[in-house]
């Protein structure tokens, strides 16, 4: 009855798919669906492929405990552009220490795969503020939900920027926070993509983003933006917090040419 | 067989109406819909009804005519909340010299009121940049589409600031445009949202957005943020584009306490 804006597909005990469709007015200047609509997309189905098993963000909160994206890759053939079908599936692979590995596979229905994402999320304590050994969770946590499956596109790579003045300082506002108010992680990416001229995204596109998440940025804080280049494909962004100077999120960006 | 991030209810010759839901990670900190998405989802319905109807977006560009937002009220009992349905409805109202008045009641399946949109429209031409005359289409236009029912939420008042210094200063990057090339409209209202400390959205909403849309901007384009108190609930907001000072967005904001 409730009216959903994906498909549910399928789901073993182990993994979920979700279709949906490139709609009008979701997507950037060039027609691809924007990295608002699809990062929190992603961020989305992971969060209803975890509460379909129980260790969603509301069983963990019941606990005093709530999931934080630590490490996302995003590795992208092209994305899908305005009135195109697409499918995210969604796994997790392993549990480790603190971390668990959760991928994401894009697929059209006529099976272009559009590309992967990779993402390591740590649980956190409200009281300790510590992350949860995973591997020993009460009720044996989710171990036996993991698929062995990678999506190999790898990991996202150290980022060290030696930089004093940043490119561009921004202080963030009621439009950037999401429901836990905390800067949302997708709206990290979207303001490093927005450090290059469009003219940019006319030629190329952001085929690779190597994000890690390193602290929270809340509303009223100054980001400084510092950005430098690996070489002609690459960029390395941090953004950090002013008051304390601490990098709440470094990326690479790897561009390829349309 | 697409999945559909809505579901089309009905529609007769001249009205439709489509049904939300309020998804996670499409919601505000403090859990309502996010104006961005709600926002875009009105643009998104203006759209569907008119390609419905013969006068949409693609219609008019094979005439080399595109339409522009001129303005745009939104007054709200609330917003929905997280996993609340939510239905936009949607139809014109009139048409007059330049100008169209589209109408937008967002209702909840037990028939709550959330509140209502209007806006108005202008029919741009490319080759000449002039309006078109509404009244006086090829082929009758679309007049007899019209239902004569309004909202009666009035509509924008006068937006006249003077001040010499902007309270903020903001360049338009990748992630503001919309599809085409422009600053998205209701990204305007966001930022003019995101001038306001987040402590105001706890004790209080955003009731009535009055939203005057002048001119465009466009990436790269430096905008300027002023912002006057009417009174204790009303402010008044005005963005102009720093090359020309020309402004391009002015809003009345109200807010009612929660």
């Amino acid at each position: 009855m409730t009216p959903q804006p994906y498909t549910y597909l399928k789901g073993d005990s182990r993994g979920d798919a979700f279709s949906f469709v490139v709609e009008p007015f979701s997507e950037d200047f060039v027609g691809n669906l924007s990295w608002k609509f699809f990062g929190n997309q992603l961020l989305r189905c992971a969060s209803l492929h975890a509460g379909r098993r129980g260790f969603g963000f509301d069983d963990m909160i019941r606990h005093n405990h709530v999931w934080v994206l630590s490490r996302l890759v995003i590795d992208l053939e092209r994305m899908p552009t305005t009135g195109e079908p697409y499918t995210i599936e969604t796994w997790v692979s392993r549990v480790y220490r603190q971390f668990t590995d959760r991928h994401f596979a894009i697929t059209s229905p006529t099976g272009f795969n559009y590309g992967f994402a990779t993402s390591t999320w740590a649980l956190i304590s409200l009281d300790s503020r510590s992350s949860a050994d995973l591997e020993n969770l009460p009720n044996g946590g989710f171990s036996d939900l993991t698929i062995d499956i990678e999506p190999g596109i790898g990991t996202a790579r150290r980022v060290r920027l030696k930089q004093d003045q940043p490119i561009k300082t921004y202080v963030a506002g009621y439009s950037d926070l999401d429901i836990n108010g905390h800067v949302n992680s997708i709206r990290y990416i979207e303001t490093a993509l927005d450090l290059f001229p469009v003219e940019q995204f006319k030629t190329h596109r952001p085929a690779r983003i190597e994000a890690l998440y390193t602290a929270e940025a809340y509303a009223a804080d100054t980001l400084l933006y510092y950005m430098t280049p690996v070489d002609d494909t690459t960029h390395l962004v941090e953004i950090r917090r002013q008051h304390d100077n601490l990098p709440v999120f470094k990326a690479a960006i790897v561009w390829k040419p349309l």
